[in-house]
């Protein structure tokens, strides 16, 4: 089954907010065997609205909205989308109770007078439950097609898509005429290979499936290998995806780690839990980027034990014991120091694992010696330290992304290698 | 001056990017004067790309195309584009060249054949410089109306955008017909407030001036109150701006931090250089969090001393001198401990500015007197400490997003009230 997302609001073309929901909307469907066949934005505006949604509905009968539901005056969606349906606004009792109930509940006094408008809904739509915010979802259908409207805030959204939405999608396509047959797709993450050499290095092996259409999306942290079938059975698709994988991984050797949506930090807490091990971080320029992307992981306490964010210089003496006469002969920016640093985490810590960063990562600091992006990162596994120099090229923020990745990858390889 | 931007990327609609780039576009269009009044995005497919990009001329006679321009099969934007114009690919040899010497200079062997079809053209485009990759930017005006095609790599996208296409822009716009009237909007930042709770303080005061839009943007680290006048002369738009700004800023009271786009954490690293004062983080359920946003802004060293991941108990009181007995008695995740790390953060580092956060982050590890998103918050200021329970509701990444930010409100707020 084919739709189309439609993105409400100014903030979304004037560049204030990054539309997630696009990316998150898709990402739900796709298993569910729908595909996002286009998305719009387009700004808090009545015409605006009215013209993407109309051409959605004629281009595929189907149109997921999200964003202006809100309570305020700029959130113009529903009435909208109600004049396409020719369906006009009316009180849903049952719903403002609701509202006035979770107001009553939050303790914040009674609820604002502008909420009450929420409880506005187009005659004949089906109210889809929030339990994340004030705003229902809104299903409604009529001769020109199916419109589905959610609140623009991602969590809110999110919620509303997995209880309320797909339930009712997957039902539509069980007992509806949309034939059985599914987009699957599958992703390999790599890290530390450029697209192009990566290019390079398939263009050399037998070719993919035809039914296999194989992307490059590069990144900050590294290049994902997007491999997709569409609108076929489902035992086909996954053979089909299995078999371009078997001759795609190959070639990637080590700089493959894993099937997104596996970040490299829970590929590489899996590991350590595996070789029962526990692991500490020593960060200077990543500032604790990489012991905030370690416990993202939910479980990251079974092996991430903490670390030092050894900003200053003072604190790579006091709290890792790198000898002050080594920082003043080779700068903190060095591989005496990197390596001191991770020695001086695992012992700490008392743990057999360890990466410490330390670099200059703009745009003030660089010296003709050591420009601007110029990193050095180590890793310690056992006894053993592996240490590694990088020039960053880019911003500030690049600079940080990029050493924190390689950190992590260094001591992953240091694990695989085992 | 109106246009349309179309972003090219079966990634974008299957969920595995989210498509930063239309932001990073309106971002740098609006205060040159051009507004992006629609924003499409499609597969990697040849109908849904030229569909797109029609539409987009037809309706604006303007359209920025990003992605789709790399070296690998999946990329055929240029190719659609120029059938679009009916101006044929030709081989560009000085930018063959250029091509060619990029790679030498990076020193990874000759370049992969893959990359030579990144110097064929349109005919009659202009090649936009591209120092960053490998991709150059074209420009392409017919009867129908100019096509300028970017890169979908955020960083190489926005080097052109700066560079080579915006500068042609204002040369068009002060040559050509379109008025001298510019959108100009500035974007007021609260955390710590609801957005209905901001509405109904908004109802009580007096209108704002007729020519500005409000829009409130709801985010998890608070809500963004974005004022916008469109289309009007460069003084008079500042000058209703300012009214708008002075109307609102009293009902904000302490909630608002500061204009976008500058963080929380930028507003509280100026506050602590002007105070003359240094700072650390202990941190535990946030595992580095608080460092690596102190640590995004240049300059953070001025302040930023380090910090303690205390993830494990064990750090808490070898690296924090947490009491083993106060943790016994009431618990890694309760206010005696939390203001134990904030003590002992600010005693290890000789500094007078400390914030602590302990909290169960879920998903794991709640109980009914300490469910999941239980936080508690301490900011340290010379020898005053407040402290702060929470309850965030949400999913783990929320809860220490939230945690992080509410701990640097918290310092934000004592260092105002001084």
């Amino acid at each position: 089954m084919d739709l189309e997302v439609v993105t409400v609001g100014s903030e979304l073309l004037l560049g204030f907010t990054i539309d997630r929901n696009t990316a998150d909307i898709g990402r739900l469907l796709a298993p569910a065997g729908c595909n996002v066949v286009r998305s719009t934005s387009v700004p808090d505006e009545e015409e605006a609205i009215r013209n993407a949604v109309l051409d959605g509905l004629h281009r595929t009968g189907m149109v997921v909205i999200t964003g202006g539901l809100g309570p305020t005056a700029d959130d113009i969606t529903k009435k909208v989308v109600a004049g396409i349906f020719d369906a006009p606004l009316e009180l849903d009792s049952d719903y403002l109770e609701k509202l006035e109930r979770r107001f009553a509940k939050l303790g914040r006094g009674p609820m604002p007078s502008v909420n009450r408008c929420q409880a506005e809904v187009p005659s004949g739509a089906t109210t889809l439950r929030n339990p994340r915010g004030t705003a229902p979802g809104l299903w409604l259908e009529g001769k020109i097609g199916t419109a589905i409207m959610l609140p623009g805030v991602p969590v809110e959204m999110r919620g509303l898509m997995e209880g309320e939405v797909l339930p009712r999608l997957r039902e539509m396509m069980f007992t509806g005429n949309s034939p059985d047959r599914v987009t699957k797709s599958c992703t390999l993450r790599t890290t530390g290979i450029s697209e192009s050499q990566l290019a390079e290095n398939l263009s050399a092996v037998e070719p993919l499936p035809r039914s296999v259409t194989l992307s490059y999306l590069p990144g900050v942290d590294g290049v994902d290998l997007r491999l997709t079938i569409k609108s076929a059975a489902g035992d086909e698709a996954a053979e089909a995806l299995d078999r371009a994988k078997a001759i795609l991984l190959p070639t990637l050797c080590d700089r493959f780690y894993g099937i997104a949506p596996i970040a490299l930090s829970e590929v590489l807490i899996d590991k350590l839990r595996d070789a029962r091990m526990r692991m500490a971080v020593a960060e200077s320029c990543t500032g604790g980027m990489i012991g905030a992307r370690l416990t993202e992981i939910p479980g990251a306490s079974d092996v991430f034990a903490g670390g030092v964010i050894c900003y200053e210089n003072t604190s790579k003496v006091r709290d890792l014991g790198v000898p002050s006469s080594v920082l003043d002969e080779y700068g903190a920016v060095s591989e005496a120091v990197v390596l001191a640093m991770a020695k001086g985490v695992c012992r700490r810590f008392g743990v057999d694992a360890g990466v410490a960063v330390t670099g200059i990562a703009g745009p003030e600091g660089g010296t003709s010696e050591k420009p601007v992006g110029t990193v050095w990162l180590a890793a310690r596994l056992g006894s053993e330290t592996r240490v590694a120099r990088r020039w960053v090229p880019g911003k500030r923020s690049e600079v940080r992304k990029r050493s924190a990745q390689g950190a992590l990858d260094l001591i992953r390889t240091m694990l695989a290698g085992d």
